[in-house]
């Protein structure tokens, strides 16, 4: 079982953090459209972590990461491969702790992520696939001995996602449940080991691709699974493996783990864009797929807490997705 | 001379609207792009009060002119006519009370507009044109002993917006300046006699469209013009006339109006697409082209808040204004 962190460190961790960070917003739901399609009583808030600095939460656990290290180990500076949120937020951090960051992206990520990590004075390195960009980030971990960090575990990792946990308890303690999208599993760890401990009785639920489903598959048999076969438009929900110290968060706070569709995520994207005028990746439109869809009957009345955990997208994909977009349909209905 | 609202009076209005709306929240500029953009050492904050109940600022005003009715007044309606945010927030504010609205929309109002109206219960008239939309609203006032609730003027609207500018300063109160969009002048006229007050040095800037600079006119004048050419994409900052109340507070608390073009509102859409993932109209954007334009550098270094005042734009128009920005340039470059 993966050791949590208590309340007072996570406090010890936020107070660290808050120099650098945005203490996002949590807002009722404000469109008309969601409300329609809940069941009766359901109350709706967001958190929109998208409007942390660099667009995503990802900020908080490079940040953490980057702020533990000894001086000289920081000094050699930070790499990270990834093909968005997390290489801008590594950049960022490097920037942050004046040192620097070599971060690997693949040939076909998107050019404005590419751009915002060079902005932030980060070297960027085009790999021609996935294995070279593993390759790629090991070499230039052991030659440079830069730190690798992460994109989704490790203890640095879940506390600084936890960070948000406590900020969404402590501006909504009537919460009765939070919806929290899945990916590698960092977001979900944090954000469950910190609402657990100050709410006992508080549900979370995590949510994933029904083509990215290895979580829910790894709660199943009980250990992280590797190999998980990835297939979704959520791009950055389609971890490929999962690991021990968020899955055992996971496994330890988190409720329940439910599957949403593509179109459903898609669909979802459209009615965030009618209510919210947020143009987000189907990555937080998951947990308002999740809301609508299988977690609608169980959380009739309930008091939901979901998270707008990032948005970085360009216009020509975010129009692709708009143009498939249909009216969402509640469960029942 | 307008009389403007004391801040004793503003702090009981947003007592009384307290339960009604959301206290939007202040977040930093969260987006790589437009500090590039910026003079040296600026600092932006946007209060994102799209993220108000009804999607807009306008809500706050009809609310509080609907509180301020007595019951039997109350009780036979209200009547408005606007194409968007004003003619929501009337639908809204009704059934927020109890009573009932009906409200003259032109037949060329976004079909997605019409529909909230419906949503919040109103019934929608649609009129063929201007004209005939003036002569319905009176026709409706007269006979059914409706409320007519104006779109920018009177002391109620001002004293609405005006809690827009306490939040403002109490979140921000190192703020140096606050640029706000005008159309009619109902929103500046609010948050400049609030932030003045609250405190004289800070520095109030309007913008407005260079095809509807009715304010602007009326300033070089002395007095409100009627008759004002209005040719902007911009449409809620198009407006026809001005009226004693909210020109009276704007000539008392507003440092200066400068005017930008479309094309600059329009790249500054595509802008805050990029940094801030919202799809807004024409509105908010001319506050960014007016701080890289025209203010940028009278505003080199200073603390500066912007407003998010409204966000009501259907995907096709947003995707068309989108395909249509080029990359913002500023001032001096």
């Amino acid at each position: 079982m993966s050791t949590a962190p208590t309340i007072v460190e996570l406090d010890q961790a936020l107070a660290r953090l808050k120099p650098y960070i945005v203490a996002t917003p949590l807002v009722p739901w404000p469109g008309p459209e969601l409300p329609g399609l809940l069941a009766k009583g359901t109350d709706v808030r967001i958190k929109l972590e998208l409007f942390q600095v660099t667009g995503s939460f990802k900020a908080r656990g490079a940040l953490n990461v980057t702020m533990s290290l000894d001086d000289q180990t920081r000094a050699r500076g930070l790499t990270a491969i990834s093909a968005g949120n997390h290489a801008i937020a590594v950049a960022h951090a490097a920037r942050t702790f004046g040192t620097t960051a070599k971060v690997v992206m693949p040939k076909t990520a998107n050019a404005f992520r590419v751009g915002q990590c060079k902005r932030y004075g980060a070297e960027v390195v085009l790999a021609e696939n996935v294995a070279e960009a593993f390759r790629l980030v090991e070499e230039i971990a052991a030659k440079e001995g830069r730190t690798f960090v992460h994109p989704f575990e490790g203890p640095r990792t879940s506390e600084a996602t936890a960070t948000i946990g406590l900020e969404m308890l402590r501006a909504a303690p009537d919460a009765d449940a939070i919806i929290v999208p899945v990916g590698g599993g960092g977001l979900i760890s944090g954000i469950a080991a910190a609402a657990k401990q100050l709410k006992p009785s508080i549900r979370v639920y995590g949510v994933e691709p029904e083509g990215a489903r290895g979580m829910s598959d790894s709660l199943a048999v009980g250990a992280p699974v590797k190999g998980v076969k990835v297939q979704t438009v959520a791009d950055s929900l389609g971890a490929p493996l999962h690991l021990p110290h968020s899955f055992g968060l996971v496994q330890r706070f988190v409720d329940e783990i439910v599957t949403v569709s593509d179109d459903a995520m898609i669909d979802c994207v459209g009615l965030i864009f009618r209510d919210l005028k947020l143009a987000v990746e189907p990555a937080p439109a998951a947990g308002v797929a999740a809301l609508i869809g299988p977690l609608r009957d169980q959380l009739k009345g309930a008091r939901v807490l979901l998270i707008g955990c990032g948005a970085n997208i360009d216009a020509v994909s975010f129009a692709g997705m708009l143009g498939r977009a249909r009216a969402p349909v509640a469960a029942d209905q």
